[in-house]
């Protein structure tokens, strides 16, 4: 029997957690917008049974197994923690919570709740970033030397590009950082299982005001159009961030972030030196895994279901050659959360004490840039 | 209301069916296997609620619109025919049969029926396939100079490499040409619309001899294992094939194919020369189109739904940067064809007649090799 | 003590011979060009010694021990034959003759002058193409099943690009195939040792009318600009080109050309389907070979000095990730042409024996495109 | 008429300067070992007419203009000093010298000679990076945001690996940074002209012991083979590294450096967005200049000698599609050199003042590791 979901959010992610929901055989029986109607639009368009009127009606659907929240960062806290506290399992879209504070009283209300509560770092589950992962545990690196890498996008390039994340009290107040660098610092995390032990910051805000577009701007509206109404906002939040980063091994790290490099759609890209070989990946090309050699040819991988690390098998549907891409990784993150519960056994999937790290590792990215200076953290 | 529709066949292609069929919004509400008991197993597997114990049992369900055809290419005549007849609409594997004979037939049934038939191939619904056929309707790429590519495996690279395909009798007497070169062919043909003249072919079987598991081999059963006991047995179709294309309008082209290259996984290229640009695709990164300029810089064009040709426009779903794949395109072929049902205008999918045109082509193919010389067609 | 060196021609080529000499550590006495003057303008910039008059005049110069013939095709028999007669070592540039009966007794002139007679195919002297030819020699690659591969290009794609090459009068009757094709064709059998059985080929010429400076054309001046006065003038000779091969050994090839394709400068790629394994190489990055396996990750193999075939140790000189490029081929060829010579042994370079074999080819697939049949050839 | 060059080194770098040299027009009459016997066989080898017994016979040679330094770099200093002084032009490799109060000396000993003085950043010269540079001049890119990219080796992987650069003693207190970081910092530099107003470092020594060969170890021997005796020695220069910057506009931008990275040979890569662009180079593959767009599709430039940036015009000679690499930089950055004595005009070259520039940085970034902070710089 197929788990039965609710998914909350009807913006751009919403309806692909339904999809890959479907993908991964579970059901998804009602959905959450923003008001009823949103809701209802959203229920007829995707072919939903149920339309909530509002977060507490779902909570009443004693037909919800589980519930996936794609809301505001805002939200993720109380619905969340709610959730649980109604008997349902949770998958939360990242950030897992708005400060260390709640990630972290979440991670308490998981555990009382024995159920299963999971953060949709969806990324992992690019099938050759879990055979890098494999290839890390089975001791193929060896030690890890250094980790470095990027999270690059466009999307801000203009002053005039406009969205509620660029508001501190929308979205938190680091960005580009908490967007789209969290995933690259899970990624690695998932990958060579590393703690980070200490940070060093430098954040940028490259357009320190912006053209916000006036009116009734609803929280999911995107960037303004040629013509429409704008104001100036001043922006708090970073456009281009770089951190580095010490492991607790004594590994070394820097990572860099920027939503405003003209031509970079939505590029992640790692490279990790190991003591016997080396690992690169670029999201652009993601059935493809690079890795380096000294004393012998470098080696381009091509993602192959028959010969993915042990620990990636049953994580990629297709032949080789016939390409996954980013839809597939959600069915793939979700097939691990789902088949983890079933099993029932330990977490397959991104925890919320791994949501909770990654808030942990942003606050102190934070105070390391206010105080231009290294952070050393405890994450364990 | 989603279109309900049955699957015929249960191997690797049946179930990508399935999951596309459900990622565009239908309703997949039974499926046939090669037995009763195939059919349940898949019906299970794949949570679909009619297991049919037979062809007759799902032509007589009026709970079905429409049936997807994907058992072995013997079948696909008369199954797509007495679907028609029944008043389902098709979408057929490709092959759509066996000889231009038959598949002539079907696009008369299909006439007659006035039911939609298509011929799934899904290649191009890469949206930057679709985008290189809006370039060339558009004008933009000009005449069609000439056209060059590939279509290489490595499936079949060891003498004991066997799938029921290497035999004449049961996949036909083409085969590199039939099973890859096809969707080669259909694929340029999609973009620049031009008509085959003639052709001019050279095949080569590289292993005359394979080994066969001996025993109750199945149809669908993969490649012997190691330890499998096989048995030689004479092949008498390609591993590999060369055709030479003269287009009406003059253009030229040339295909190879091969499934018998180490390490190309499954690869499609094409390179389209036109009087103002040229077109390059290769399906390993299916995301980029690379656009060819004599006097000014080549363009690396990454898929972006909002910048997609017209044509292609509501083909791409995931924004920029989030790279779509292999399954996305059946989804995509899927929806081009419900949509045009829907629609109720032009069939703006691949069609009967378009895969009894590859038939032909086939046909003249085989005969150019068997005579070594050009043949010239008549495709309209 | 450096060999004495003359080289003939000043235009494109003839100044890169003057370099590549100079990198081998030879020692370039004189030039000559198209008129005394021609040769006194060329010395003068190229600071090399001895301006001559004409051929005459080099063919006098004592001090001579070898010549470049970087001349129009047309003069390659005379001066090559003269040269050899006199005493002189030759390296010519390709074409070898304008007819296989010329260059057949270009071939019998220098084994009767026991002086070293070489053709600069350059592009056999990319590292990773001798690393090439070491892995089919050793038997890395198992028997060869297939080649394919392309050499195209832009500078003739507009109607308005002109130059001597495209008259037949002036180039010869073949031209794509002959300028670039025979460079292809020369890499594989310089990496595979295969012999031609059998052409079977089409040309094209996509511009049958172009634009041809009026006045005083220089042999060697370039396309014509934007206010230069043209006339239009018939074209006889192949903007395009397709060659189906059959090797001696049942492998199969093929080849295209095309000097009209936009955004290809000058783009040379090949992909030889072994038994073992399978070698790609593109010119646009000639440090890099690929190599594909079947059952184990494909190679990125980068140029290393250190870890090159055998037979390519000493044919490349900066470490790896110091790339080498097109210049450095005509250094390698001539450091095999000169060392090949002071050793006294077996040639090691492009001899006048595969420069015949290159012409006997052209005419074969000249022949075939005129018959439209397959052609059989007897290369040895 | 030529200059009259004298180089100073017989290692891996000496001879390249003595072909590049050459290539550039240059004369190359003599040549200074680390003893005359080195002398006279590097003079041998690359048919050079003077072998000098020391630097004081150098300099006595009245028929030297111009002397290249390549020998050890604590060397630099004393052997450029003497040559200015002596009326030689000095082109030196980098560093310029061991320290910033050297190197300080160094610009005002050349101002007051009135000779030319060069510090040899070759990499500039690579042809798409000098086009670059005339992007960013000519306002095509728009300010700079921030820039980020690396170098990094392989050459270091092993703890066997050794050479007298990983002694402090020898190459300085920086490696990683100082032999190949600043050929990035420099680069950039050429590109951007952004001066560096402050560096937060964070420097690693992976292998805090290395293998030493036993014996008579030359300074310029490589890394010790399999059966040759070592001893342990500890290391106390860097591995790895990571520099943030701050520009003195506002722009930020991130380096690392690695020679411990296996697979990567010696790889150089640069991403610089701008305010209305963005470019991206990699040295693997140094004919190609990625120019990403928000808008319209990104570029992928192929070095064109006739379409480069005006200011790079004249710095590359092969036609498109005909790669050029690592030894034409050398011809090119000497080109350089030499035509602004000849044009008598401003410094068209990498100066010694650009030289103590890249020695003050590495002080900083050594500063700022060693306290942990990040430390403000006064490069103007």
């Amino acid at each position: 029997m197929p788990f039965r979901v609710a998914v909350v959010g009807t913006g751009f992610i919403g309806p692909v957690h339904v999809e890959g929901l479907r993908r991964a055989g579970q059901e998804v029986v009602g959905i959450l917008g923003s008001s009823a109607e949103k809701s209802k639009q959203a229920a007829d368009r995707l072919r939903i049974p149920t339309a909530y009127a509002d977060f507490d009606a779902l909570l009443a659907d004693g037909d919800v197994d589980s519930v996936h929240i794609t809301s505001p960062n805002r939200y993720h806290f109380d619905q969340a923690a709610a959730a649980l506290k109604a008997g349902k399992h949770v998958m939360c879209e990242k950030p897992l919570a708005m400060t260390s504070e709640e990630s972290g009283k979440l991670v308490e209300i998981a555990a009382e709740s024995g159920k299963a509560a999971g953060v949709n770092y969806n990324i992992r589950y690019y099938p050759m970033c879990l055979d890098a992962a494999g290839r890390v545990a089975s001791g193929e690196l060896g030690g890890v030397f250094h980790v470095a890498g990027s999270y690059v996008q466009d999307w801000m390039f203009h002053p005039t590009d406009f969205n509620w994340r660029v508001l501190a009290s929308e979205g938190g107040e680091l960005r580009a950082v908490a967007d789209i660098g969290t995933h690259w610092l899970d990624l690695i995390y998932s990958i060579t299982r590393l703690d980070v032990a200490a940070v060093c910051a430098d954040l940028h805000t490259v357009y320190p005001t912006r053209q916000r577009p006036t009116g009734n701007v609803e929280t999911f509206s995107s960037g303004a159009g040629g013509d429409i109404p704008t104001e100036p906002i001043a922006i708090d939040t970073e456009d281009y961030g770089c951190v580095m980063l010490r492991f607790a091994n004594g590994a070394r790290g820097v990572l860099w972030v920027s939503q405003v490099t003209a031509g970079r759609k939505n590029c992640l890209r790692f490279e990790i030196a190991g003591e016997k070989e080396s690992l690169a990946w670029v999201s652009e090309s993601p059935n493809d895994l690079w890795v380096g050699h000294r004393d012998r040819p470098n080696e381009a991988v091509i993602r192959d279901p028959g010969s993915l690390a042990e620990s990636a098998q049953g994580f990629s549907d297709y032949p080789a050659g016939h390409n996954e891409g980013f839809p597939d990784t959600f069915k793939m993150c979700f097939r691990a959360f789902y088949n983890s519960i079933e099993s029932g056994g330990q977490p397959n999937y991104p925890t919320f004490a791994e949501g909770h790290r990654e808030i942990v590792l942003c606050e102190a990215i934070l105070e390391s840039h206010q105080e231009q200076r290294w952070i050393e953290l405890n994450t364990k």
